[in-house]
């Protein structure tokens, strides 16, 4: 068989198997071995490489599984597969923080490579993995954490080897991505919106991950850390879902020339010598013309602003069984290959830097204020705006009588300025409630600060 | 001072100083030695490595260049440049196959690992150079080859290695793309829109290679080899430039629901179990909810399909000084760390398959024909259709009397049914004259075949 394939592709490499520990076996895992099978004798005629899988560990062995498997491959004793000796490369898809830190920093110490798709993981402990890898010599790989199928984390960390990057912006959860567009595409109510993502197997039945943006804000820590090299945890991630945006957010946002998107966005600046990052996600209205208002239903992107290269973008699906396994087996590949030479790439240390405060964001607000409709009330609101440094770019005014909405662009302010004058707006006899207050981003200057 | 740094930054590594030779200086070599000069101290922190302009090679010593070179850097003699023994990396920025070749060659005997950002030589004797890297057990990259700042190289052939990618559609040109954007966006005539692109310094005052296609076309034949592991070079590649579209064509696109693009195309298929590849270049028609339809002004996007990841774009600036030369510096690290832990990167054998003839190419088509304006003329016209097996689904019919068109859009036909259809056409009597054929793409199965 060997000989055979040697003639075949005519390189002159030998062939060497490498055995795979797979800890979870849920749909990527399944995608995985899936992939394996269907691509297995063109990666080992492209690479050299011949992926056996030693063990596949899973809570209950008696499941039943869409994977054939040859008997004793299945396992229900996740760390005796690890430290297996004949087990060359741990791919880790269990997802959570226990137990999966330990077992692949007990892989990781033991010299064998990881691969994981684990963003809960890597966004609450990440520095500690990647301190364990280096320190080991071996590989922590994770191009599935992050947007899926879409190569994000190796561009940041190669390609971009070399850049000064200002700022990420990506559309990464797909569930609320999809929502979005049937509310702007549709006039979709949220609640109908997640129906009909739930309904498509979206979204979960408890949706709250998605749509109250947690799953995003991982991403967002992942993200900053390895764009900037500086440790950015989960918490540190000023977290806004889409759970109070209403279709007529949405339908004021493109008469203005704007999409709103949930957006994961990250920061790095440098505030009297010393550098800053800014990690958070919310909603926000984009510009029609930015490449991330064309990002529809459950794709995702993450657009990249650096100093030399200026803008780029990466899209794709970020969820689903098969981008991220094709993402993972990208990720054993390069693994092996890099076992195989003795090598492995290294993330480095990173360093804590101070997380700016979304209180220091200088950003345009959209603000929505539901109002009594009767003479002076504009004078009122406004002069709140001006007593609290708020400049405002353009009004309009929705409706008469008692459903009678203000709807306000701010020129660049603070968010601390904003939120004041939101609290002060607030006390005013005149304004029945403060509705929905959307940041703008991706305008120049708009979304930095 | 390599005391200070690695104290200030804990990374416990020794620093390697990387000496280069740089080959050419024009606008992408000025770039990167500022860059170099401007992100040396951050790549030397995060990486270890510190880089030195041990030469830069170019034809005119005395000419006045914008960067500030130590004395003795600028020689004539790039030969002796790349041989000299302190030189640890080569740069090859000259452009065109010779002397690039022999000097990359050369470099790659040595031993020495190249990074190149020349797409004619890749295009023209890839296939040459990267089994002399194999034989050589050293580096050759060049992600700034195909697409100049944007990740697409390293994601093609190390993210996606366990990919099945099945085509790759760019916009790998962004005069051709200012120019259509331009003839979309206002109505710009063909010669108005280039002479715009000339005045921004985006067309040379020879436009021929950007807007005859012959660019894309070199772009496209790396992208094959790559995406597929298959020689293919710039003489395999169907090349159509932009030059005959008019306005006329782009605003019925427009009606359509399409946007006019250039793009390269690459496919791969298997026909009776043999694999075959597919490279071309063309205007072509993309429906407008498509990402590549959303690629305005300068900008280049590559959108991969693939079996299991599905699909994805990779976006950004495909040309100039600052984006080129940050892709070369992610190569320069990049294969400088590889020197250092003594490993390297391989593309592989490029394997040899049949290009599939432009004639076997199943498409939609777009057919434009200016008609006598008397009864009987659609019947007739339709009946060439017929007998040469070419089917309609739409026809409108714009103006009247001697400026009366017909503008056809066809189901999926095969290419060379559509050109004898449209020699047969022209030598009807109430045919004045067959306008422009556009091709449709980025519909499901409408560009394959």
């Amino acid at each position: 068989m060997r000989n055979r394939l040697s003639e075949l592709t005519a390189t002159v490499q030998d062939v060497s198997v490498v055995q795979l520990g797979i800890l979870g076996c849920g749909t990527v895992g399944a995608e995985l071995l899936a992939l394996l099978d269907r691509q297995g004798t063109g990666i080992q005629a492209r690479t050299g490489l011949e992926f056996a899988v030693a063990g596949v560990a899973v809570r209950d062995v008696g499941k039943s599984r869409p994977v054939a498997l040859a008997d004793g491959v299945l396992t229900d004793d996740a760390r005796s597969l690890v430290a297996r000796p004949d087990v060359d490369v741990v791919v880790e898809l269990i997802g959570g923080v226990e137990p999966a830190r330990s077992l692949v920093l007990e892989a990781l110490q033991a010299g064998k490579p990881v691969v994981t798709a684990n963003k809960e993981l890597l966004a609450a402990v990440g520095a500690e993995l990647f301190s364990a890898a280096d320190a080991a010599g071996v590989d922590l790989v994770f191009e599935a954490a992050v947007a899926g199928g879409i190569p994000l984390v190796r561009p940041l960390r190669e390609s971009l080897a070399g850049e000064d990057v200002r700022r990420v912006m990506g559309i990464v959860n797909g569930t609320t991505n999809y929502m979005l567009t049937r509310m702007t595409e549709e006039g979709a109510s949220y609640a109908d919106a997640l129906a009909e993502a739930q309904a498509l197997g979206y979204a979960e039945s408890d949706p709250s991950a998605d749509v109250e943006g947690s799953d995003a804000a991982a991403k967002a820590a992942i993200i900053a850390s390895i764009a900037f090299g500086t440790e950015v945890v989960a918490e540190d991630v000023h977290c806004e879902g889409i759970t109070e945006l209403t279709p007529i957010d949405i339908a004021f946002a493109s008469r203005l020339g704007y999409v709103v998107k949930l957006l994961a966005i990250v920061e790095r600046s440098i505030d009297g010598g010393v550098a800053q990052v800014a990690a958070r996600v919310h909603p926000a209205m984009v510009p029609e013309t930015h490449p991330l208002a064309s990002v529809r239903e459950s794709f995702n992107a993450v657009f990249v602003e650096g100093a030399a290269v200026g803008e780029l973008m990466f899209y794709g699906r970020g969820a689903g069984g098969g981008p991220t396994a094709s993402a993972v087996l990208g990720d054993v590949i390069d693994a092996a290959s890099n076992l195989r030479r003795g090598s492995h790439a290294s993330i480095g240390t990173l360093t804590r830097v101070p997380i700016r405060s979304i209180d220091d964001l200088v950003s345009e607000y959209y603000i929505n204020l539901e109002v009594a409709d009767r003479p002076g009330v504009l004078a009122q609101v406004a002069d709140v705006f001006g007593r609290n440094a708020v400049s405002i770019r353009s009004m309009e005014q929705e409706g008469l009588g008692e459903g009678a909405r203000l709807i306000f662009i701010t020129h660049l302010a603070c968010e601390r300025d904003v939120r004041r004058t939101l609290s002060r707006l607030g006390e005013l006899d005149v304004v029945r409630s403060v509705g929905s207050v959307i940041r703008v981003a991706g305008e120049d200057d708009a979304a930095g600060g």
